[in-house]
């Protein structure tokens, strides 16, 4: 099967997701679906059932996990949006904005326990091994969040200790998604674990390619506010970095404009984009992506699967990754 | 084992709940220690073990699903506390009051999860199957907890819909707790349905229960604001009784007061309950919770175990209500 019938098999059981039930009362279900009829790549679900094919397992049992992994990846952006005060999801109002707080709370709640309940639909054999990766997985989910929130008030902040962060909170939903998939083709733990390993660092690597992408890209590609991170004083990598490597001088700089509450963002981005420039932090940022990158393909490398699989694997990874440009 | 016992066995388990990991970041992990040390009378625990008990299973078996339970109630008390926007649970500050709403979100769902991850370390056998009725039972929770939202901005609710309500938020979860335990002592579907059932009803009862006492108990005794119900417009089964059986002068002198919003607490309180007074609502709310305790008595006459064990139960439940006045 191909990438693209996945991908169809995935949106078929979301559709289905909320049928064969009152869903009353619409407030706690209405917010669900909306969440979920956000759209987006479907990442996590594509990993889990990719994680299944890559061991030849029979697809429809990596499909309960698979919804798992989208349904708790959403209660995830409801309640995240909450604790960001986000206005916009995909240039839609956030959950919080159009219904409220308490109904976004409310029904990111239920998001959660719904993952668990398609969770419970994968086979008996498989169950305990499933619910407690994934547990585990949404618990670090938490940890990260919360790290992440620490970081705004903390002074200082390494580069290790973010991340550290951004593997908990972004990179092991991602890993969990393919060994979940690994495990429901019954994958020896050996090549399951592998596989975690090549998820959890193309996971970092995305997230390096994220903080590059908000300062080094163009804002109509990305369909964000160009430069954002620097104009909120986000800790992003380049920031971190820059932090470490600056001179005197040019620390001064960069705790001037972090300093401002009021001024031009065009001024600002300039400024700190030229200290950037002349610490050729980009370039820094890309290695470490690559770096990143480097270690999942080593481990991808480990598992014994048909090469074929794992080149299809790695491609589509790849082009996850330029897609970003 | 006596229930003394039981009781010894959970705070136990519960003390050894956030050992033996490092527990980090503190915001996260202080807050469920917090809300857990605030003591109560670990009711569905202790239901989740004599649900054990009353089928002679191995008690051993059953502490997983009393943890999961309880875990879970306190996670609902954190978001629940939000949502309301208490100041206080048992005396002390709520969690969003002592930290922050964020926080409060958040350690509320790491709750949740470790309630999953608990209850993984049930038996293999049973693991679906508890996995299911928790599931669908922390659903109905938050579809009881919508709509009690729901009631507070609608002009009519009818005291159907409120024991409905009621049913859902408060009484499926004490009578999953006793059938999980039912479950982990390999209790026939039948028996086990007739203790989900027994719970319900005595869960309704209680609430009922909780109902009068906030209007005819003394504040003293029970640690709460008098009347706390009829100063906030409370939509309970006394008022909504109330708003079926009045006549068009008592729904006007209602509606005065429900309408108020500058008023002397002690005279609101004297006129609502002359109100109450004139219609017998305390002794027609006494009935109706005695009704869902017989119902509930008739469900554990059905179960197929020892008389003498069921005996013990019942009068458990009976010391339950009854100190409550």
């Amino acid at each position: 099967m191909s990438y693209k019938q996945f991908y169809k098999i995935i949106e078929q059981n979301i559709d289905a997701l909320f049928l064969n039930k009152k869903n009353e009362p619409i407030e706690l279900y209405e917010p669900q679906k909306y969440i979920l009829s956000l759209g987006g790549k479907r990442l996590r679900p594509m990993l889990c059932l990719i994680g299944n094919d890559l061991f030849n397992g029979n697809i429809n049992h990596a499909i309960p996990a698979s919804m798992c992994v989208e349904l708790f990846h959403n209660f995830s952006l409801v309640h995240d949006d909450i604790l960001d005060k986000a206005p916009l999801r995909r240039n839609k109002k956030t959950i919080h904005k159009k219904w409220n707080t308490n109904i976004a709370i409310l029904s990111g709640d239920a998001l959660m326990v719904k993952a668990y309940l398609e969770l419970n639909k994968s086979e008996n054999e498989h169950l305990k091994l499933l619910v407690q990766l994934f547990s585990n997985t949404a618990i670090e989910v938490c940890e990260g969040q919360q790290e992440d929130m620490n970081f705004e008030s903390k002074n200082k902040v390494l580069v290790d200790q973010y991340e550290k962060m951004i593997a908990k909170k972004t990179a092991v939903l991602l890993a969990c998604s393919l060994k979940m998939g690994a495990i429901t083709a019954n994958a020896n733990e050996l090549d399951a674990e592998h596989l975690y390993q090549f998820g959890k660092n193309i996971g970092i690597a995305f997230q390096l390619k994220d903080d590059i992408l908000d300062v080094y890209s163009e804002k109509e590609l990305f369909g964000k506010q160009e430069a954002g991170d620097i104009i909120s004083n986000k800790k992003t990598f380049l920031l971190l970095k820059t932090l470490e490597l600056a001179n005197p001088k040019q620390l001064q700089d960069l705790y001037f404009w972090l300093a401002q509450k009021k001024f031009d963002p065009i001024e600002k981005i300039k400024s700190i984009k030229k200290i950037y420039g002349k610490l050729k932090i980009q370039s820094i940022a890309d290695k470490e992506a690559k770096k990143y990158f480097e270690k999942a393909r080593f481990h991808l490398e480990k598992i014994k699967v048909a090469k074929k699989k794992k080149e299809i694997l790695l491609a589509f990874a790849e082009q996850l990754m330029n897609r970003m440009f």
